[in-house]
């Protein structure tokens, strides 16, 4: 996503400590925040948050987290925020590989919305997809028990690897696969990139998968 | 596949010992016929018989055995063979079932394709899909220690069922999936309802997975 160079969106996102966790959270603010909600829901690389934004809406017994590592962009989610505050969505501004490091919500998540990820089709890009095995060793530290992963691409290459990445790693129970989304269901909520690719006659293609504790 | 009845097509079967592999087969005669070959194919549900016709003219270093369990179709598949006779295909008829039931060819096939199955989309017939858990156990005894599984189909459901089922079953390694084959890779033998359903614009979807002997 190209967005304009916002020179003062990172001062923005450390001063708000409303709307955004960051890595010195403690975990007796964290614990408390949590303990208002039934579930956690996290998404990788939220953009400028439409997605997340109609789920916390639609799900006020949740709490969503935004994850998105460009400042520029996750401003833009925020502020859509300034209209009609929601209490259950915050953001995290930073790489997901950070929040392990300093052990925020590890065993907290229940469910990792991965949308319309970057498919990084060269091969020496290839760990760079968010579910390379190294990623997958995140999300399994961040989920609980039962905790799920949901990605939707437009991407074929993506959807491939993913599927070959999550079911050598074995340590995932396979829910569900769409290979054409918008054929097969009808309770989904659009991204923008869905909203565009699908309006394009992209199909969206759909995984999802679930903490194996055996 | 929808054919003529062939009363005599049973008895045809039976009395050619030279075409067919059946229960009756003993060790010795198996092992002797296998040591002439590098490696051993099946193609479960191989109808009319065109892909491993095909298959076994190109790779004269391998034994192919089709096997299907209408009579009638089988004897067409085997008729092929009258103008132009390839020593390393045989045929078995009978359900795939048969085969360990009876200690043939346990341990002892090195790639099983399924081209083209039934997709069977009612509910009520999923233990009938050739990618069902209880067909998964059978190839699981039938393959050798690297032993490979390569499916096609033109069909959705088949496909994200073939999948999970696959991926679930955690004896697996994804080698490749494509959801469009044609698209993706050039060596390609097609079979009848392949250039059918490639011609009527239907996307080739494809998997390959690895005996996981951890």
């Amino acid at each position: 996503m190209r967005v304009r160079h916002k020179p003062w969106a990172k001062e923005y996102i450390l001063s708000d400590n409303e709307l955004y966790i960051n890595n010195y959270i403690s975990d007796q603010k964290l614990d408390k925040l949590l303990s208002k909600y039934q579930g956690v829901a996290i998404e990788v690389g939220c953009g400028k948050g439409t997605f997340i934004y109609q789920k916390a809406s639609l799900n006020p017994e949740i709490l969503y987290i935004g994850i998105e590592r460009q400042a520029s962009i996750i401003v833009q989610a925020s502020e859509k925020q300034e209209v009609n505050k929601l209490e259950n969505l915050k953001y995290y501004y930073g790489d997901i590989n950070t929040l392990i490091d300093n052990q925020i919500l590890k065993n907290k998540v229940d469910v990792i919305y991965l949308n319309f990820s970057d498919p990084w089709p060269k091969t020496r890009h290839i760990k760079r997809r968010l579910t390379a095995p190294s990623f997958l060793n995140i999300y399994y530290q961040l989920l609980t028990k039962n905790g799920k992963i949901e990605q939707k691409t437009d991407n074929q290459g993506l959807f491939e690897y993913s599927v070959i990445s999550l079911a050598n790693d074995k340590r995932w129970i396979f829910q569900n696969i769409f290979i054409d989304l918008h054929n097969e269901t009808k309770e989904n909520i659009m991204t923008e990139y869905e909203k565009k690719f699908s309006t394009q006659g992209y199909k969206i293609k759909y995984i999802e998968v679930q903490k194996n504790n055996e």
